[in-house]
């Protein structure tokens, strides 16, 4: 079939809305029409060609909901007309990660997902002169059609609109698992997030959802303060504004330290900064941002030995099968919140304006519809 | 009274065993006569002059056994008699760290205990001419009698040999107690432990009481290779033996990577390796080891971010009281060992040799018998 679709055809263009080829889903696949997608800065990092794993020609994106079309021989969890969001992460519920209890990092795919290709080692997309078009974080949500393993498609309740659970395919369950599933914060618990955009506010309403009782908010835009207030800041804390050193004060603030901090600016500084600022005996700090190809973080060892853990998380340690059902409906409840966080919508022509308000930061999220 | 001491009367120099003034137990506090103590390398970290908060005079020492002789007003949990480990990490019961479930480091005297201060400030051992002497980690187990904080003795079984118990108040506690306390390992699980000694050795008894299926140990000296395969080393790996890089090895030898490594060396590259080396996913990587002033460890936070933690530990994450009677009792058991690693004994006369024998790398623990 043809369908239309934004590709990257080489690092730092623009996108190009297109007519491409799709061929129909093989075994195990699952067709989809994408109905809204959001725009991610992963997506913006591997446009750029900073990602070293950058792949092009390609068909970006990787936070899309949509319908499901067809389905290829031997799948069995999905039909036609279910609704669906795609998995970057997938959950095949037999690999030695998806049988471990402590991880969310399925393999069973991720070998080819890396080379922007199906299971079977190929592409499903080609121009209309038949080259090949690559596949992107499994997803490629940026075409108005797409095909997935089915280990990669959450099905979802069919009341809940895509224009907004297409961002629970990325930034709400990564900000939002962090708190639940990476960090397990209890009720009661102080809070570090920095970085206030797309991920940070769903840490920060993941916080809230989880009962902590201070939830400090540190970024240098001072812009940032009123919607992170709206989604349960209780203290904002600019850099530029504090006198000293960053650490000691919100140890200070925090009395002593938080009992948990993450990191959702992708610099390595911060993430020392989130580190140290989480309290001795134990406080725990999660990265969660992507840094620049290179860049390592580093701390005095006497940080850890003193009781603080550092860790990552990726996706938000969910299993998106398992868990992106349930945050959709936690939207749909009015447990979390979404709406506030979708700036700007656009149509696939006007793709590339959605990546030029992100490099303004006038953006939270865009969200393309379809 | 008077007693009898090696006091480091300054960086660099030998202990000088020589009569000193103690000064009778206050309120709160216990009178001990050390019958045994083990010579640690943190003693020597800070005989010489390495350790940046290291003070002088002072009697140093902090891994010993012994009998309590008088106790001072208001301390109700022991009596004359009783058998008695010193701890350099207390437990009170009572401060908020003491009350937090994810910590073992208590700060109820931590600021007088760091000065070389007994909790109301000032020091109960001086020089014959009445000079005022330091105290040691809250110990001084160099002295044949001491003064202690009842909140810093555990009380221990009466049928315990002091020579060989004196080593759970540090390095049987801190390797054991690494692998059942902080890193709480499962039966069934992968580890490595990088550094055979005193520390090392125990982290791999630890492992081995937990269950662990592969103990690889990692070590520059083939000559440590038979102590631990009698602790339950299943797997040796000298580092100077292996052709490329040391962390792909030992990925490929634990199947993919650790489920738990451990650093009982203090260098920080080890730290890294130690990290890289755990399993994708879920691997967690415990330091142990103390670093020297300003060293940092480094890592690319996509390390984390892919499931790996980097974590510390102090004193085992042991509760002194609650846990080292338990210790003791599993040695009176036969679930853990400690006769094979006390590799030489002496009098308090011959403390000096027990350093040398340590510079030399010949002995795991000496101890000096009262």
């Amino acid at each position: 079939m043809r369908t239309r679709a934004a590709v990257a055809l080489q690092a730092g263009k623009p996108l190009e809305v297109m007519e491409v080829n799709l061929e129909g889903p093989k075994a195990g696949e699952v067709l989809v029409e994408i109905k809204a997608t959001g725009i991610c800065h992963t997506d913006e990092f591997t446009l750029s060609g900073a990602d070293p794993e950058g792949l092009f020609p390609a068909i970006l994106g990787h936070e899309g909901a949509g319908v499901v079309v067809e389905v290829g021989p031997g799948v069995t969890s999905l039909k036609p007309g279910d609704h669906v969001i795609p998995l970057y992460t997938p959950e095949c519920r037999e690999c030695e990660y998806c049988l471990h209890p402590k991880t969310n990092l399925c393999q069973a795919i991720r070998e080819t997902q890396g080379k922007g290709l199906m299971p079977d080692g190929t592409s499903r997309f080609s121009t209309l002169d038949g080259d090949p078009i690559l596949h992107y974080m499994g997803c490629s949500t940026f075409s108005n059609h797409t095909v997935l393993p089915e280990i990669a498609l959450a099905k979802v309740r069919e009341d809940a609109p895509f224009d907004k659970i297409c961002y629970i395919g990325c930034g709400v369950t990564t900000g939002i698992g962090a708190v639940i599933n990476t960090a397990k914060v209890e009720i009661g618990s102080r809070a570090i997030v920095f970085g206030l955009g797309g991920i940070g506010l769903n840490v920060i309403q993941g916080l809230r959802l989880a009962g902590a009782d201070q939830i400090v908010g540190v970024d240098l835009n001072p812009a940032k303060r009123e919607m992170a207030e709206k989604f349960g800041m209780t203290d904002f804390v600019n850099p530029s504004e504090v006198e000293g050193d960053l650490v000691p004060y919100l140890v200070n603030l925090t009395k002593g330290g938080a009992d948990y901090t993450f990191d959702a600016t992708g610099n390595v500084q911060v993430m020392r900064a989130a580190l140290e600022s989480a309290h001795k005996g134990w406080g725990e700090s999660i990265i969660i941002g992507v840094a620049p190809a290179g860049a390592e973080i580093s701390t005095r060892p006497f940080q850890l030995v003193t009781g603080r853990s550092w860790r990552g998380t990726a996706f938000g340690g969910a299993r998106g099968r398992t868990d992106v059902p349930k945050i959709v409906d936690w939207y749909m409840e009015g447990k979390i919140e979404i709406d506030p966080m979708i700036t700007h919508t656009m149509g696939l022509d006007d793709i590339n304006t959605g990546f030029d308000l992100m490099h303004k930061g006038e953006s939270i999220r865009s969200v393309v519809i379809y």
